[in-house]
């Protein structure tokens, strides 16, 4: 039985989750870096201790720091939240290893789906669908070439590490030329940053949109979907907003992919809450299988809005041993969800940090808003780390609805201090094609929503 | 068409209301009294104009100034919210001469219902529950005397003044004695607070919990209801804290409640958002229409969070002349809803009021949770008006869920510099009988739960 759990990140997903623990009654243990101190996920939690320096690499990841702390204080479980060890099996292995619980999947899971070139192999054998390419890694021009011409079908290929992540360690090619010169560049790319230069191919789909499945799966190989969110507002492969449902897909397609993501899940002996994202192919209404992200993930929350699915409580009682009570036919959709990641940020200065003193602070409340974050009125926004600084998720009965109310509740938002991200969501949400949902990943390429 | 609504209110409702114009696409006009010139209703509307002095009977009650603004602005609407003139009759009958919009059912409808015995009759005669008592006004001793014998059937009676309301105007008599004393003290003070003696007698129901019926009508004759609300812990007649469901009622009360409610609308033309309030005698499992508040209530974001209609969006748009497009048959409830009115109050001083400047503020958040305020930080709450400065409300799958989420919300919101009633809550919702839900409209004086 869980009774006390260590929360392994900071930011809003450490008060996401300190928040589910205390409704769930479990004590709560808080870390933080030395710039961290006055952090809202410190005062939140029944417990807080100081893991290292303000260097992630020194604090937030420290996998020795993070045990001693959760045996120190007879922590039952550790919540890793999403980044920093949220997808590290050695650690989840370590947790196992020292008899604390790992609010995750196993460490084989992640390891499986954590090499990519391995997960596309073993979704293609489950008969989940993957963009036509190589059969693990390539390893010579001469094996690459023959791969493009017989098994993609011609150009342009992307050229993928498989350690990589994230829109590191991707290429694209046009041509024989750019082939070679990819891979090789790609290959000591790799090398040097993840310490593994495989790469493999795959066909590259031009125009797509991102379309993520949610699943819930425990112990007892139950396993089911919480549909899709769509994930296509993207900058630099860094998702902006995200919506439930898509407004590309239908019914039909729905289920499709639902059911190749619990097939996903199946495959790999998923436990926990996870991700498949797939790439959707719109043109030719056909999608496939991109990857699967073995954590919570930031826009959890529109899911939670339309289905009333609380992930991270189920994430936790799934830990703790507990069936899901949740059958597939019990998940309903309601309305329609929106979230936007509102950045520390300049939008119209390439988006540049902006850490700093908030100096006022209102959220916008109301019918229909929920608002994640962890910041309060004279909160010093350190530099040292990512800078969305809130999530605001809003519900409405239609997309029109719901984008009616993401635009109130932008503009009352108040965030003073620092630059933020909130006017160019206002762009956004202003924008023909945005309204109209006609715009795939290169939306932000192709319309600049930024001001000079 | 309604392209520009003036609000006809101050506080949490005021921003309620602009919220829903803004999310349908209408200008906003805020008034405001010289003691007002720093809300947040001021600060959201698109315009704002003062009214007058600090004082409500010259400023928000001043129902020349407010139609001159409402002309002046070209003004289409006019929305009163609740308290203030939310059910004059007259005033919705200056609009409608003027040419403006009320945002409300017809003077008539209000006048049916503002006068407690001739509703009382309405009700009778239109088949709703009524309590055993006097059909109409009771003029003499001897008559009231032979209602309470032939009628009522023995004491404990009621003595109700007609014009009487929110706890005003109400006497109960055990035994003659009483019965004598009351009417001859109930009718002067009457005749003194509301301008008329009238009073009317009941059979004096003294365990029960209140529980009100929303329902929602058009212009042509369509009529739901959208379930109860349970109101039953109360402080002198003041609500405290509402749920809906109610945990008293099954299914087949609530559907003969409902039923209840909109015979009772319809009996009296109804339009617009409305509340049948009933008494329920929940040891017999019988209830009586007690009153209809013909306006909106404070406690309408809980029918919204288990419904999901926006309950202000279509009082818009009914008075803009729309049908109603929800029919009984959609009407779905998901979960459980709770709403804490937090009040500028020191709960343990007998709840003074506490107005004065809020240094600090950080509303909570998180899944579920709904914060309807129009504080911010450094906001001065003015002595002058209702201490109510939030209402948090919060959404759970089960009662139990709700119950968790709500004590986690309330221990985050931080409100500093002034009192609240946040601390009086927490220990309403840890007490075993609210948990139980084992309780009557007496729970307060009951069992004490202030400090002393």
């Amino acid at each position: 039985m869980i009774k006390k759990l260590l929360i392994a990140n900071r930011g809003e997903i450490a008060v996401r989750i300190i928040r589910a623990c205390k409704e769930l009654g479990i004590e709560t243990v808080a870390v933080y870096s030395e710039g961290d101190k006055d952090a809202l996920h410190v005062q939140l939690a029944d417990e807080a201790y100081c893991i290292g320096p303000v260097a992630s690499k020194d604090s937030y990841l420290n996998k020795t720091n993070l045990i001693t702390i959760a045996k120190l204080t007879n922590t039952d479980a550790i919540h890793p939240g999403y980044g920093f060890l949220a997808e590290n099996a050695d650690f989840a292995e370590l947790c196992r290893d020292s008899n604390v619980i790992w609010v995750g999947p196993s460490p084989e899971a992640i390891q499986a789906m954590g090499t990519k070139d391995v997960a596309r192999e073993t979704m293609r054998q489950a008969g989940v669908p993957v963009v036509p390419g190589s059969t693990g890694i390539v390893e010579t021009i001469e094996e690459a070439k023959k791969v493009v011409e017989e098994v993609i079908g011609g150009y342009p290929v992307i050229i993928k590490a498989t350690a990589g992540g994230g829109g590191k360690g991707i290429r694209v090619a046009y041509n024989e030329e750019e082939l070679i010169k990819g891979i090789n560049v790609t290959q000591k790319e790799a090398a040097a940053a993840f310490g593994n230069p495989g790469i493999y191919l795959e066909k590259y789909i031009e125009d797509f949109r991102h379309v993520e499945i949610q699943v819930l799966a425990d112990n007892y190989g139950n396993v089911i979907h919480l549909g899709e969110r769509d994930c296509t507002v993207q900058r630099r492969m860094q998702k902006l907003l995200e919506e439930t449902p898509s407004p590309a897909i239908d019914e039909k397609l729905r289920a499709e992919m639902g059911e190749a993501a619990v097939k996903a899940a199946k495959a790999v002996n998923y436990s926990g809450a996870g991700t498949i994202e797939f790439i959707y192919d719109y043109r030719n209404k056909k999608f496939y299988f991109m990857e699967m992200n073995t954590r919570i993930q930031v826009e959890h929350p529109v899911t939670e809005m339309v289905t009333g699915v609380d992930l991270i409580k189920w994430m936790i009682r799934i830990a703790n041993g507990e069936k899901l009570t949740i059958k597939q036919e019990d998940v309903k959709f309601e309305g329609w969800a929106i979230e936007c990641r509102i950045n520390a940020e300049n939008p119209d200065k390439n988006f540049m940090p902006s850490p700093g003193e908030v100096k006022m602070y209102l959220p916008p409340g109301g019918f229909g808003v929920r608002v994640d974050s962890a910041v309060y009125p004279g909160y010093k926004i350190p530099p040292y780390y990512d800078s969305m600084v809130a999530k605001l998720i809003v519900h409405g009965s239609t997309r029109e609805e719901a984008i009616a109310r993401m635009k109130r509740a932008l503009s009352e938002f108040v965030i003073e201090g620092i630059d933020t991200t909130i006017p160019f969501h206002l762009r956004l949400l202003n924008h023909e094609k945005f309204v109209e949902a006609d715009f795939n990943t290169k939306f932000l390429e192709k319309y600049d929503l930024t001001k000079k």
